[in-house]
């Protein structure tokens, strides 16, 4: 079995959401560090892998795939007998359903809160407050519907951790440590599930690879 | 078999998605009517249906969802021994990999200039000339990436025409209908790509049931 190489950065959210996959399924991995604040993902030799110049890029021997929400869809079916299941066979539609929703509900919001209040002051640039405004509105009617949900089953796509869970983790770590968290606190069964895959150990060993 | 259930809108682009897959693969449904204008997708019944309070939702017996994107891969994928394959299950994850860049790079532009240049004209707002500029801009870096891709293979998940290509239509028909086509026209593989797949039957009878 090839070792499973992923070119990015542990700080970029979408290449922790391929690499908390990779650690759930105890997969080999080798992580190909992409220089970020040295622009090597707008050129060659990563554009290549990623046309869109964004981290990450992703192998598996001859296969090459970009999209972080693709590589975690192939890694979850073509490795189904390792690690973690993170789909649901038998609740697939259910699962996609939930995972289309924090594609086009929970990541437009959370990425934008992200940052305004985590990655502008990292860069010294200033938070936009207005725009906080408007999207903590928006994050609390998403979440409203996440509440209840949740209210019936334990996870997104049913009773299992999966990929419709998973695919949150980058963003709701960033958001747990800035005045948005509120919003998710104020929501008992959201906040009982953000805790809850927050604390699971593949999560502590993608967090693990940024103090390096 | 149960007839199929879609409640929605035909000038919904997302309603559209859904009703192009169900004609592609030949099945039974009933387009259920809901009024748009009349708020109806805000209030119940429907938002029992749909949370988010958007159209479609989508019912086959007793599986109920309201994504459009996991709707048409519900059906691609259930149904696949009917109509047209929709799915490539050989090149799967490359297919997936481009599903996403629909959803990530093309419809976030698409959109809004879809908005700016259609649909605000039409609910006789005011377009505004610098989001139609830095989206036109946006949208050209997409294509010119298309372009590369539709140059190695016919359509974006390989030589067959499949959902990566299916979800784009609603908003290639209706950018082709505003000076952004342009955009399209001057790039020779995304043109015939374009001109391909909006020529499918498929795609004809989902704008004639506009007209009713």
């Amino acid at each position: 079995m090839a070792v499973l190489k992923v070119h990015g950065s542990p700080i970029s959210t979408a290449t922790q959401r391929v690499l908390v996959t990779i650690i759930e399924k105890g997969l080999e991995y080798d992580l190909l560090f992409v220089n970020l604040a040295e622009g090597e993902h707008k050129r060659e030799p990563f554009i290549s892998l990623n046309p869109f110049g964004q981290v990450p890029a992703f192998e598996d021997g001859d296969l090459k795939l970009f999209e972080s929400r693709a590589i975690t869809q192939y890694i979850a079916h073509d490795y189904a007998s390792s690690g973690t299941p993170l789909i649901s066979f038998e609740k697939m539609p259910v699962m996609v359903n939930w995972m289309e929703v924090e594609a086009h509900h929970f990541e437009p919001v959370a990425s934008v809160l992200g940052w305004e209040l985590v990655y502008k002051p990292m860069f010294g640039m200033t938070t936009d407050a207005a725009a906080v405004e408007e999207n903590e509105a928006k994050l609390a009617t998403v979440l409203d519907v996440y509440e209840k949900r949740l209210g019936q089953s334990k996870y997104l796509g049913g009773d299992e951790f999966t990929l419709a869970d998973l695919h949150h983790l980058p963003y709701l770590n960033c958001l747990m440590g800035t005045p948005t968290k509120k919003i998710f606190e104020s929501r008992p069964c959201v906040s009982a599930w953000s805790q809850d895959i927050l604390a699971r150990p593949s999560w502590a060993k993608v967090l693990d690879l940024q103090k390096h």
